[in-house]
């Protein structure tokens, strides 16, 4: 039993439509079903009570949270953990504006495949769990660091020992060894690659991104989702990152739950998503933005239109080191003009929603008990204190 | 005894000229003293011994930081602590478009004076815990909320509670009552406010900025400094943060020790900090710019004058409610191009220097045992890894 909460944030299905956010304003929380001065119950892992302090009920184990605001724990619907391999120097020498060579991707791959099972494990395990203590409770964890049937098969099945929600990404780049045998790679991928890492995912996303030669073409793109589809995984997609490009178009027509990045949006582009809000959400990830000095997505085109936007971190070594969903938010506030209620809604519901997950993002009775905790009277402050580690999971 | 530092970053006085920053590159790390695979033992709070891990002595408690880096614990040389009242509201209205009324800084008056001396000292004392729990070991604390007699002076004896580097601000801006008054207000500034400041502050501070209505000009602020260093405190300035203006100069012509914010300068600011980099630091603040959406300082140019820099967070409940130095050192390698070891440098030993201190910014054989350890194995995952809380204060 929590009691003393000052602001609870439910982002509640019934007390708010689960359309596209479309806040007006910093002042138009409607979204978020707030209630003050709150206490919720919790048995078994399950909420069972929700209502306010002052009518709480009676309970062996009573936690006053003096006033802090309650959040849906976060839910980071974008992540590439599985990887071993230090890439500081990489970042560090972008960042002074050395010339980037393009060989990053393969020291993440080669440290990787060196790597034991039990090495991996431990990352994996260890970057979750600063996710948790960030107030992360739902993470996606993609494989594509592996490249070849077995890497990429134990990159998910030790994925799966951390998530149900689990991405097989062998189409992530085509891998060094592979740069003049583009076809039979996608052969690999949609072949025993597929058939090897299918049981242990739920989802397969492709990197589709005309604009860099290591990623895949729109029509390399539709095999291996087509492919991915037919053995069962439901899509995902990253595209229009780097440029213009089929990538929108394309998890539209597919029907993926969610394309991923969305920078260079023609205006067709957004017609299509705008189309598509009830299948498939814009995903905007700009800590990939900050950590490549990138020009970010304009979030507010996309929410004024109509579209379903989540926020996600992208952790992987190369262009987003960070897996602070509180930094996203404080990103989505500063960078793309959200409002500080769009980016809360967009790290909780909306990234559930690019997951198809119903039963998180919310804090409702008989949902699970997710639940992230401020050190602080309110969602703003998630903004407001850019930077500050104040959020955590409340267990 | 720490064994097993990966990374162990001096910024060594000896090993280090203490001129200003001028790392050409990100592998220009020699103005850091880094050493590799090293070892240290504290006595009573002092460092006695560094060394390699592999020639460490014998010791009672031997802590293994299994290749984690270690770095002089980061001085925050600006702040602004001493303040009740919450203004999350105008934050998030100010990021959304909304007009500011400018009546912001009037409700954190209103609610500090109102305060006990009990709640300002919790308050103060939780903001200090936050800062320690990030890796900074040093805070200078400014008074500036109170704005009469008994409240700056109250301000700065609980300030002097948590630091020796406490900062009279009585000229932070004419208080609401007082702005038909100024010349009445700088009287009582620098007549009985002054006198009841003095014994708990080091420095004082003066916003000097013609370009806003509610602070200080040239000759207020003049007025305000020299009355200040005939009472027997150094200097500080906050200067050139919303537009051009005499606040450099002022500070330069003066001997303070640090001109803060320093956003817009002409060649002849930048020449005259050039000129004065042995007295005078110009410290940036990079949280202020990130908060409020405005343009950053242009440190490359400062730093490739010749200009001594520090980094700080301004930390305060208007225009940056962050105290995190990992953030500002992120801020300043993404938005003002200065390279993570000159962040690091300037977070450290630069700050250090704005507050006249040779004996904090640095890990020498004899010095304090104020370090910062990280979940990381260099300095350089401080901006890579931008919003994980990977810095703490060891102890
Ligand atoms: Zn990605
Ligand atoms: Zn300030």
């Amino acid at each position: 039993m929590f009691v003393g909460i000052g602001e609870l944030v439910t982002c509640d299905l019934d007390a708010a439509s689960d359309a596209p956010a479309r806040a007006a304003s910093a002042a138009d929380d409607t979204r978020l079903g707030i209630r003050r001065d709150a206490a919720l119950v919790v048995q078994d892992g399950r909420i069972t009570w929700i209502g306010d302090s002052a009518d709480a009920p009676a309970a062996d184990r009573r936690i006053n949270l003096e006033g802090r605001a309650v959040l849906p724990g976060f839910v980071d619907s974008h992540s590439h953990l599985v990887f071993d391999g230090d890439r500081a120097e990489e970042f560090a020498a972008r960042m002074t504006g050395e010339r980037y060579d393009g060989g990053g991707i393969g020291v993440s791959v080669d440290a990787t495949r060196a790597a034991s099972d039990e090495r991996l494990r431990e990352l994996v395990g260890r970057r979750v769990a600063e996710m948790r203590a960030q107030g992360t409770t739902t993470v996606e964890i993609k494989s594509g660091y592996g490249l070849t049937v077995e890497d990429e098969a134990r990159a998910l099945r030790i994925a799966r020992e951390f998530t149900t929600e689990t991405t097989f990404l062998g189409a992530h780049v085509v891998p060094p060894e592979a740069r003049d045998e583009r076809t039979a790679y996608v052969e690999l991928v949609i072949g025993p690659m597929l058939e090897a890492c299918a049981p242990h995912a739920k989802w397969a996303d492709v990197f589709c991104e005309p604009n860099s030669p290591h990623a895949f073409t729109e029509d390399e793109s539709r095999t291996v989702l087509e492919a991915a589809r037919d053995a069962g995984l439901q899509l995902r997609v990253h595209g229009n990152q780097l440029g213009h490009g089929p990538g929108v178009q394309l998890a539209v027509e597919l029907g993926a739950a969610s394309v991923d990045h969305c920078t260079f949006l023609s205006d067709a582009d957004v017609d299509a998503l705008v189309q598509a809000a009830n299948t498939t959400t814009a995903t905007l990830l700009p800590g990939v933005e900050f950590s490549t000095r990138s020009p970010y997505p304009d979030a507010r085109r996309l929410i004024d239109a109509g579209v379903s936007v989540a926020l996600a971190t992208d952790c992987n070594p190369g262009t987003c080191y960070s897996d602070s969903m509180p930094f996203v938010i404080a990103l989505a506030v500063r960078e793309m003009g959200m409002t500080p209620s769009e980016a809360v809604w967009a790290a909780t519901r909306g990234s559930a929603k690019a997951l198809r997950r119903n039963d998180i993002g919310g804090i409702v009775v008989g949902g699970p008990a997710d639940l992230a905790v401020l050190d602080a009277p309110s969602h703003l402050h998630l903004a407001y204190r850019a930077g500050v580690p104040i959020a955590r999971t409340l267990s």
